[in-house]
């Protein structure tokens, strides 16, 4: 089949040239769920881009009645970001206007706590897909609001102009998936929701990473938090349902490469979880893999104690114990001493998460994640 | 007098340097109050060094008698964004390590409310100097936990580094000036805390912008905030007290420029305020100034609606009344259509307060604020 | 009269996006020479833009009868460039990639000596014209191979890319203006060949410098030169042609601001200029003004001896003698020392032409120019 | 052995912190040549600290009765590279000041034709080591002039007085080796002057590139250039002699890494070049390698066609065929078209030479370096 392509302005720059987004539409014969699919938020973190480019190949071979529902896949998601070089280096992570992250700027629908109470009362007789739908008209009846700002004399900021465009594309989407890598290097795996950790398993990676702590407005968070907050409500009035609505960070691999493998990895798990959902209806079934849950806060990360050069450093992947050599540190000075050798070691168990591109660094920079996998 | 200088090592870069502040301080003969006055906490507000030099050369004129107490002087107070260039530009606003602003980085004393609540309780019989004493002696005892962690294997990030060495150096002062400048171009004006809004008339400048929303971790901040959080468990429990305890961020002029009207009004402001404070004992009496006080929220910022140039925006200090014309962006197209110009209105009546170095903005950049100092 | 306006496409990003020129061609009804007009190849270099914003509202009001000839004119004319940001700093003077002046980029059509010799031995029965011609066809054919080594499979950098396109609007033009800033804060000036030094009076500015060092692929060297060295070959063959094709890099102002009487300077000596070159065809007449010549190498740049902040600066225009101190630096230490304030003076008589922008500088980093008009 | 250990100021930052060289001198107990070996000019390449550390641990092992002469070891040679950052990334491949490749701005004695044959006139009848002297002293003497101009009110560039501190240190050098990297990734390999390629072979790498073009201003043509021109001159008199100085800039592995491999094959390397020159006395003999010598502009430099992702890229080493894809282009667009891939291939036989670190390209960017090892 042949997806709708439709391209949005996001935003015009001092040239006079217009930065734009680009939007594949799979629409199946059969109504259905909607999923929304993008990559490349971050400027680095380009492994998405060719996961979407064999979503589109595969989701082409398929016949309209292989898809129920949509499936919209939006490729290089934050051109500002991609194009920001620095020497040859891809270091979008940043706004360089404000130094926020790109994927800390997101707007969450929030309401005041009574007022989600009045909601979730005059729900109570609704069955869900009801709920659902009342919601979402209160979400986009909200949303109303940031065009408005946008069109005041005043306007806003570049992030949230940015934000207005992405987030409207998936306002009514019932599964998020937002395509990352690490900025540096790492091993892939999924951000999930401890709500819905329980689907993880379809995304087909080794490891789950659940958010313990608030990020703080992220693109799934923005996404589903609203859900997770109508929930906890209508549980309090004694309602306990859980929406079909799901938001997932998947990271693979690491930035500015595109390592096959973790392009594999990323669409067979997302060709998988489409078929588990049923957007797809394929001749094979959903797969659930095992996968190991970890919560987010441990993941140790490992900072420079002085300047100098990493040597020795453990390979991602690496099982280590508590107290062993994990990097070395080859320590320079001016004092007229010799150059010394810094021997780093872990102080937990884990597993080597995360690695910096650079190993130059600063007293303070950044280093390595081990991530403890006990518990 | 003479003071004593002593040099304290901040960190060693990759290659081996290390990067140092330098503090001056002029201890008088009389024991008395602790003024601490840094500038040059973002790279390109050198404004305050200026400032900072003249009350070297002021006080070194003095006799130790005319001194009660300590006033330490730290210019150049943070050499990773003050050498921060980028072509020739300094642009050192955020950390490029995790693109936070420097000035959001400082770790704030916090207790659990329980811990304060008996902490409170049992300074109830104690007169104001002796809580302030036992108070001072948590906050030391908490700060050690900082360096432990700096010393762990895992170490900290480079934020959390050079806070512990700034901070360090204040956490015993009673007054705190921290000197900044726009990163733009501004008006001369000193944030202040509500609480303290009375003493702000001896410093001297016009206008005091009075923090109602919680910035976060702000140098001015972190020093005042546990000190605001006792005085209100203190007077929850029936004893008011004000510390003579106080946190400026004094705002002098514009990036990148030493303003020889923006160093006069700074360096006669803090000689007044050190005057008043009696920590100077000068012939001269301190005087105060009408100073017009104005909520934070009250400044508001304009962006770019489009990409384009900026002509004809109104000088800072311009007052306008609501519907004026504030600046036009020329802008241009890549649509075979002649380029226009785009009036753009003041949405309330105030003043020009902050307005842009860079008159190129691509959509949704910062263009300026206007100060709406109705009340 | 209405402009002819056409989009060409740069280059595209990373992100899928297209970066384009527009042009703006005012055809008028006879035949005549080829004015092109551009501006903004340097990112902060903004002033130009406003310049052509003011010629296309002028022509605009012309019939096509008042215009013989044709004027091309390209605002924003280097996208990549304008749209370099860091933090909110236009800072594009350099390519990322390969740390280049955008002004040093160019094309200079050349030949070996004796394909010259020979060319011009062929041409000494021509009158001017016909040789303009012939030579043009020369300049054209060369050209065609920029456009194959674009398209093997090695292609070529960024800067060819974007300079074939760019020149490619010029190679047949008999007048080119490109209107450059000072990327610091200069006074207005124009820079010009000594071969063509006469028509400098007409662009209404008080300074020329002339080039008697070659800068090499500077925009305007890479249309003028190939003509210059033909006008020296036709000479040594006994035949002075002094054709009447010019090229200028006239500087208004400085970098990130549109000062109102940089435009204004710039849109009345341009307009005085065609009308001298009667493509424009008016009822005034053009003017001739008093133009201060210097060579290039007048121009002494001043470096900081030391690193420090700059104080007490003369302003742009003063006029000085020889000993006369220019500026202060402000120097800070990390050994124990008073800060100390340290003088500089001007080792030559002259004029403040160009000062720094940012006042804060490492020991080498540039802070003013002193233009040495004696001779 | 214990080495001396020697500290040298290179520039005040604006912060009044002073950035530094450390220079580790192992002076053997017999005379003879001297050695200077640096590393990491350009921030990114940091593999030649490691070989330094490596050399130093070495030497120390000896008794001084094992070197003739004088080995001169300078790691993190310029810190004011090596501490450039942006995000995370090592960027410090130019100057931020002027743009300038930290590797084209060293200083190349050069007389006129006339001194030149005037001083090789006047040393026929001297033995080689006194023509060696003479010319040494009218180094040294001319380099005078750079700290004259340093120490004037207009002072010079941070890339001069950069310069003239580090090449001070190597002016009476017999053998200088700069070690660096690709800033990219890279096979390793040495450049080597034609007129020293039979030497080639002591630095046991597999291949040599011989510097056909001139570059203009590197490290290595900096020091040695006076001297190819002083043989040059005097065969021309009849008096061919080949001093017996050398320099090498030695290349290995890639940009922001410290790759094990490379560091073995730097050290080794230099050690048995060391111990060929005699400087070293050890009991084994030095070897000869056999190296592969292939002209620089035999490397055949790959850039994108237009923007977007590359993919299937041929690994580093891999030998070419022409006509054989060496890598893809995926391609995105806002044109409401399919993404698309682009197949590349060489235009000539090869060796993959060098590879881009960003698989993320605007359109021009570098991609890949094929070296034609046809003869």
């Amino acid at each position: 089949m042949i997806p709708v392509i439709s391209t949005i302005d996001l935003l015009k720059l001092a040239s006079g040239d217009i930065l734009s987004l680009q939007v594949y539409q799979f629409i199946g014969r059969q109504p259905g769920k909607k999923a929304y699919i993008q990559a490349n938020l971050h400027g680095a973190e380009i492994v998405g881009n060719a996961v979407i480019y064999q979503l589109i190949e595969f989701l082409s071979t398929l016949a309209e009645e292989q898809i129920a529902g949509e499936i919209w896949l939006v490729p290089v998601c934050n051109p500002l970001a991609v194009n920001q070089r620095s020497h040859f280096f891809a270091t979008g992570r940043f706004s360089s206007y404000d130094g926020k992250d790109w994927n800390r700027i997101f707007r969450e629908y929030q309401t005041n706590s009574s007022d989600l109470l009045d909601f979730a009362k005059s729900q109570l007789n609704n069955p869900p897909e009801i709920i659902k739908r009342n919601y979402r008209e209160r979400i986009k009846t909200a949303w109303q609001q940031e065009l408005k700002k946008i069109e005041q004399p005043k306007s806003v900021p570049v992030s949230q102009q940015y934000r207005y465009q992405l987030q409207s594309l998936c306002l009514d989407a019932d599964y998020v998936i937002d395509i990352h890598s690490s900025s540096n290097q790492a091993i892939d795996y999924t951000f999930c929701f401890s709500e819905r950790a329980e689907t993880a398993r379809y995304l087909l990676v080794d490891y789950g990473i659940m958010m313990n702590e608030y990020n703080g407005y992220s693109f799934d968070e923005a996404f589903l938090n609203p859900w997770l907050a109508l929930e906890t409500q209508l549980s309090k009035l004694g309602k306990a349902i859980k929406f079909d609505i799901e938001s997932w960070t998947l990271e693979l691999g690491g930035g500015m490469t595109i390592n096959p493998t973790s392009v594999a990895t990323g669409f067979k798990g997302i060709k998988n979880y489409l078929n588990h959902k049923q957007i797809l209806q394929l001749s094979e079934s959903a797969i659930a893999y095992p996968i190991t849950l970890v919560k987010k806060d441990k993941i140790n990360s490992y900072y420079a104690p002085t300047g100098g050069m990493i040597q020795s450093r453990l390979a991602l992947g690496t099982k280590v114990n508590a107290g062993d050599k994990i990097y070395q540190l080859l320590s320079f000075n001016k004092q007229q001493e010799l150059p010394e050798i810094i021997d780093i070691c872990t102080e937990t168990d884990g597993l080597v998460f995360d690695i910096s591109i650079n190993q130059c660094v600063n007293q303070g920079e950044y280093v390595m994640d081990i991530l403890d996998c006990s518990n």
